[in-house]
């Protein structure tokens, strides 16, 4: 496994991060262990965070509501309150290995907790993220690239404009897979049964039409090399909050490092439709 | 057609309900007709109203989205909004036969339209409506009781408690529909495939358990006649907001009366999943 990662000295990742219960996997990134998550605890969803003062918390819920494709409400935890059923027994403030913190729409700090910044007003929005249906994806024989090749998935900010909420506004984020061109019908299907957690892909095979100039540089996580007939196919990413909090610019948002994720105690099969 | 009514004398209802675009419908409303809904403008969908003062609209927000079944959100107009793409060219406060209005949860008005009551910081929650799918019931062979009697929906408060969201709190509200007992599984079937507009039932034949006591005597609209080998199936309601309402008493709240539903713009297919 050559996740990459920034684990400070004397921190050792899992020989294998998939075999870990939630519980287990957040323990130890409120150790110091840092890695991207895909792959991890497999069978159980991870999420992105999205964190916001009280005051602001009504925009980035209509926000969510208005553009459900990257922004899948998973739960939200209440102004104050750092840990939920998700994530039992947790603490959202020290159980993902990496977070963002944003003053004014600005990065100000990537630290491995956010102790230090955590206020009494701050609600946190817990949202779907993709990972969660990867495992679906292997299972039907469909290879995950950024897996087999241990790297961060790629993740693109886009020239498609979400719906705008109150003080919040900005680009759609997509993450790519690259998909044989064979087995993009499958993937759209699959996915598709997973709404919770971005669905079905937004765009399949044109980067140029989502204003992408080049997919070998992403503007979050990894590049992933793309096989000969493979065609990349775009998901809705919820790092899209994110990217409306640093055009938005509000006093204090905190967010997951792209692709370090929360890993939730909920099952990958209770996002899935029939 | 009888539908039960009190609009004003002189104001006639029209012959055909169903035939009426949306925009006709609510120009009717908008005149001065009253009239619960069920079966008016096929093939639009109809949707609840929960309107509220700004401080307030997080908790509902956060309500709706933690009781999804309840609370499908179809659209928020921002506060002081009066139209938007579900009522092109209408208006929220004038285009629904009858309003409720509450004042510290308990019911002060039940106007015709509520621009005596309007501000500009009232924000306006439409949430989606059973009635959509009451279309693909009956043309799947499923009659509609409260259709065929000409009469509101039954709707009955239940001891079932939704996940409250900061101040709001309150007990789930169903519609019911007697069903064939032959019938009752595809009567499930067609109306899962509508999660916007409520969804598969919750609750299928023992209303003792919903803690109703008596299907004669619902809490809003009008009882309707159980036919012999019918199973009386339940299916979360958009007046459910409204109950929180009551209970939590905000100082001010306006929705529909109950039955009278916004009728949309939308399509019902649009809220169809394959």
């Amino acid at each position: 496994m050559t996740l990459s990662t920034n684990s400070p000295a004397g921190v050792v990742l899992p020989e294998n991060p998939a075999a870990l219960l939630p519980s287990e996997a957040r323990e130890l990134f409120r150790a110091g262990v840092v890695s991207p998550t895909s792959g991890w605890s497999g069978g159980y969803a991870q999420a992105n965070l999205i964190i916001v003062p009280k005051a602001q918390a009504f925009d980035v819920l209509l926000f969510a509501q208005r553009n459900p494709k990257p922004c899948p409400i998973l739960g939200v935890l209440d102004a104050g309150e750092t840990s939920g059923p998700l994530l039992f027994g947790g603490d959202v403030r020290t159980d993902v290995a990496r977070y963002v913190v944003y003053e004014d729409g600005v990065k100000v700090d990537e630290p491995t907790d956010i102790l230090a910044h955590w206020r009494d007003d701050l609600v946190t929005f817990i949202v779907g993220c993709s990972f969660t249906f990867e495992a679906a994806l292997q299972e039907n024989g469909i290879r995950v690239a950024h897996i087999d090749q241990g790297v961060n998935v790629p993740m693109y900010r886009t020239s498609v404009r979400c719906e705008p909420a109150g003080a919040m506004a900005g680009p759609l984020v997509v993450s790519m897979r690259p998909v044989p061109a064979s087995q993009v019908s499958d993937a759209v299907r699959i996915t598709s049964r997973y709404p919770a957690v971005h669905g079905a892909p937004v765009h399949v095979g044109n980067p140029a039409e989502l204003g992408i100039a080049d997919l070998a540089r992403p503007d979050f996580g990894d590049a992933v090399e793309i096989p000969a007939n493979h065609v990349p196919v775009f998901w809705a990413c919820g790092v899209t909050p994110q990217a409306a909090v640093m055009e938005s610019r509000p006093a204090l948002a905190i967010g997951h490092a792209p692709g370090h994720m929360l890993i939730t105690d909920a099952r990958d099969s209770s996002y899935l439709v029939p």
